[in-house]
């Protein structure tokens, strides 16, 4: 063995604090010979005393990615790209093609009368929709038309297309998938539709009419799988939920008023592994810090203002994308004294709740606000 | 023993058969001394083939019932009555107070600036509006306002207490409780709230606009009590709910276009004992007969039309309250080829499922439709 | 309408307290007439302050008992009784044929080499072996063998039938059934075996052997069905596991040591309306007294002793069952210095739970004992 | 941007097939530089037809590590290395020092009278004693006394320590954890107990006597944890659990006689990451070949034999471990044909079934068996 071992060592009771001897040295190479290690020379490595994300806080600008999208379609045809999208790779997680964590996301853009060709996987996938009309996407043969800030669902193993109707603009969405974590998991299969596109059989946004209404759900209809069925949430009833809710209630200090889309048929998350909200910052609003595990997809849905992850100051204007890696602290300011402005996340706290390991914590000095530098540092605009 | 012991007899295999005789009968009068019973004299009887319930069904019209509600104000004053209730008695369950099953119910009136106790039981309680303006009930501590064909829930142990503002009119709305249920069970406790008003600690209606939205729900807030935060269910929004659902569902052979109130935390019934529906019968549509377990009180929300039950007919109009009880065959037509009537349905189906005792059959001859009576041959026409 | 119309004032403050006058008696004549009452006339009786049940403390003496079972033999014959069971009278329920509230409860007896016709119905029964040899039961085609104190299920659906292999010996157990509760939700379906007998399909005790394993479950054997599929619990077992939970807890100050039967699938009660318990009272064990809602049947399987039960004293000795009816006060004493005594208990626990209703109070005075009269003084000893 | 950008073409209908050309190379460095990129050159690698485990299938010979484990005793001592352990290496997995997956395992040693000092973590640990005596665990204050083949939890967030007793012999044990998944979902914390050794507070084993008995559970105490407080396993009852269900079922093709080690609380997994169960190969016993999606690893329990693994071979006997990767091909043989063989498995499945990612397939062809070669070809016997 020609690489130098690892060894980890930390001074402190309960950790590994062995100096490497010539005869350990040699001990270990006989270990490593029969696929086996020591575990004092890495245990202080494997179990550290707290989460650090090997993504890094990101903001990805709309204004600038946009033009790069629309210009795809100039330079692919959808038949051979398979779908036309700039995909946001996180700098410190370039190996996996992640935004964030084990999220996936990108900005996908479709023209008029284009159509993507239907298959499935094991990977769940949602949409937020940013401009354009005329888009549409087909799940289990359910049609659902798609307008500005709409959030659709496809979910893990449903048959599923997009497409922009021949009397429409160029629609461009942001597409967010757990591809990274299905491949991590090793639990990923595709599959194209035998017939490449696949028939409507319902009416168009059935699913939305039937499993989107307040405290009614369709009289024995029992919907089983593990997923909603409301497969759309449009924009302007979320909305209109939002100021609702936040006409009697404080909020929270870490997120001003925020609500979570739901499977209406149990309360729980959207998916088994994705999960999303929505939350307005009141005019003026600037949220206290918090750090939490799991990984966040921000979407400026509206309004605009800044957040301070980890101490670093990212503006954010309608459309802009920003992530939160696990554990980061982070807080959220409204730019505006009279207009709220409206955050979407995509996040995997599904599987942080699944798997008993959500765990959150208040930023305790200075009032609950992180030091920031004023200036904007971020990567991106160096 | 001076009472003719039962003896109910079948010649049928498997069935108890067993003459009476008089050692067996001298056997029995010794058992009857010791508490204790043959159980082949009433096996049969208590064991039945299926369901024959003790109810009957019954309507009460809002017509003829409206003016004694209303004569209730002059002749008692709420101090001394505690509430000015006219409750239903099915003409086959009066030992209980039950409207059908173990259902009880009642119209009740409140006039304007007055206002009941304070006070919380076992027993679940809901309400829908009939009439008037400026109701409003208290449920621990979250004040509603009520208006017509509203839905209203005060569950099992919530403080609880009602009234109509000084500038109101009078009002009238169905009272709908498990109380026959609890008593049965011999769970029911009451009590009288110790300052006999509660304070009102929220906002106004802001568990429905908390609660009541679609496809979402407040982060972070965990709802851990066993029954429907959304206490009051309002009706443009349900008529609205109903008229998405119709424009993309066939609907029920047995119940046209029904959707289920219930509990937006986890999609299960508003409440563990008591349980609601609203229909719609869309114009001309007439179901097919069904039979199935379980209690079943219906509330005219909208339009006209009629129920055969178990052979009968009975026509109703707005307001109008009839029952369909267990087991009994029951089918309902629309009387406007025009306009789509609206029942609201109170029932037991919560314990039903529960205790895994539901169970349903379609009528299977003559089309699907009992044979009936052209006439309206119900007891309280005759 | 001749009878006198009922009134039950209460001279509280939220209560109902009114007069009656000619007119308000005239105007109950009208509402009786309309199937209708006011409710302030009933208001206090339906809304107790607490539960008082109809039920009475009762305990049916093994001794007596015994011999009049086996006279049934020589008395009846299976095909014409069907089973030859004396069934439990509570004074308080003649008209349910229960043993306690909802529950019925009987002794059965069935000599070597009959067999009881196969059928099915909505009530849950389960089974309390006492004595004899050879005796079986076969559920949906699972046979068991079952000795005495074993514990047997057939839940709400299953076919079931009862034999004594022909080299046994007379054999005698009690039966537990929800038949009143069913009754009385009207939900109750009979139906005989189409061939009277049901083919034996699998190993005989294959569920217990499959089932009934300390933390560990058949791998991949998904079991769907609202019971436990572990359809018999031995004796033998149960006793070891009440006796390495002794050696560890301090039991509970009014039950001693006290085990659940579960269904192991979940962990949750045996089937959704029946459940049951074993219970040791260790040497000179004497418990504090309590009440609780539900009703509960007791089996003596295990030494001798009291229990005080609504300040009224029962002693028992081995197959003695008495009962406790719905928030009746209890406690249990063991006679012995030296042994341990042990009680099962069948019970409704499961719909107290399901249905949200289930309430306890500990005796609060005189040392947590219930003042009770020192001689024996049930009704069925006067 | 000097890398070689990636491009993964695929020539199948719905697949990205996109040639590079200059043009799309410079839009490819423009994307880069923004964070991005374009999905077509990397989706059919991320996307992949079916899971590729980067694991290989690997066999550890007990017989070759027991000396390095036991020499690690005279190496370093327990206070510098926190705990003697030699981990395993998968040759697909040293980055994350995983025995397969996402699964990190190792043997650990301990000599009579030393402790461990007391910590917590958010992985979740089992144990599976291997030989010695004396050894004990602490979970929680509840202390256990190991023998071998005993399986110990140690779940998330509780806290523990191990050590053998003065008057014991030295201890072997094989550890499993999730720290590597808890590392990937940047999820892991890590606190050493203040007092660095917790204080008993309870009867020893008092978990294993409380919980772990068939069909029977501590009435009125609510266990609401995430995982099972039946902390320990033992040997002889579950071997004994086996044995009875042997005797009754067919096993399964793919497992023999299989049974999973559950929460006797719900019934469910016994961490909600970590899975295990142990299976019996009968008597000659040769299963036929399957896969599924998760991480599993074996140790021999009872006996000898030898596992097919995507076609290679691997023999095994006592105390060896070997793994299994997601979706690779597996079969198992017994050597004897007279004594059963015990398998161990530690795995994952907790994770693929809470995110619904669990998938299976039976091998078709062959009369359900790998070809395979007949020689030992592990990559550790060359
Ligand atoms: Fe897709
Ligand atoms: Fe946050
Ligand atoms: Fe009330
Ligand atoms: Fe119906
Ligand atoms: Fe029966
Ligand atoms: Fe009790
Ligand atoms: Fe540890
Ligand atoms: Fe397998």
């Amino acid at each position: 063995m020609s690489k130098k071992p690892e060894n980890h060592r930390e001074d402190v009771a309960g950790r590994a604090n062995v100096e490497d001897t010539p005869e350990l040295l040699a001990y270990y190479n006989e270990l490593d010979a029969m696929d086996a290690g020591a575990l004092w020379t890495v245990a202080n490595k494997i179990e550290p005393w707290e989460p650090k994300s090997t993504s890094i806080p990101v903001i990805w600008r709309y204004a600038g990615l946009r033009e790069h999208v629309l210009r795809s379609v100039d330079l692919v045809t959808p038949e051979k790209a398979g779908r036309r999208v700039v995909y946001f790779n996180n700098p410190g997680r370039t190996d996996v093609a992640a935004a964030v964590g084990w999220l996936y996301s990108g900005l996908q853009v479709m023209n008029p009368g284009e159509t993507a060709s239907a298959h499935r996987h094991s990977a769940t996938a949602v949409r937020f929709i940013i401009e354009g009309s005329g888009a549409y996407t087909v799940v289990d043969g359910h049609k659902m038309n798609l307008g500005a800030n709409d959030f659709v669902l496809t979910p893990n193993g449903t048959w599923h297309e997009h497409g922009v109707a021949a009397d429409g603009t160029p629609c461009i969405w942001q597409d967010g998938l757990d591809i990274p974590l299905m491949n991590a998991l090793e639990a990923n299969f595709y599959e194209v539709h035998p017939e490449l596109q696949q028939a409507v059989g319902y009416e168009v946004d059935d699913m939305t009419k039937t499993w989107g209404n307040p405290g009614l759900l369709p009289s024995g209809d029992e919907w089983q799988k593990p997923y909603s069925p409301m497969y759309k949430y449009e924009w302007a009833p979320t909305y209109e939920a939002l100021s609702r809710y936040a006409s009697t209630t404080d909020g929270s200090p870490f997120d001003g008023v925020m609500m979570e889309y739901v499977n209406p048929v149990d309360g729980g998350s959207v998916t088994k592994t994705l999960g999303a909200s929505m939350q307005m910052l009141r005019p003026g609003e600037h949220t206290k810090a918090h750090r939490h595990t799991g990984s966040y997809l921000y979407h400026v849905t509206k309004g605009s203002g800044h957040s301070i992850i980890n101490g670093q100051r990212f503006d954010w204007k309608e459309h802009d994308i920003f992530c939160v890696p696990s554990w980061a602290w982070h807080e959220h300011a409204n730019a505006s004294d009279r207009e709220d402005a409206c955050l979407f996340c995509l996040n995997d706290l599904p599987v942080m709740r699944s798997l008993g390991i959500y765990r959150e914590q208040a930023f305790g000095e200075n009032g609950g606000h992180q030091p920031s530098s004023d200036a904007l540092t971020s990567r991106k605009d160096k």
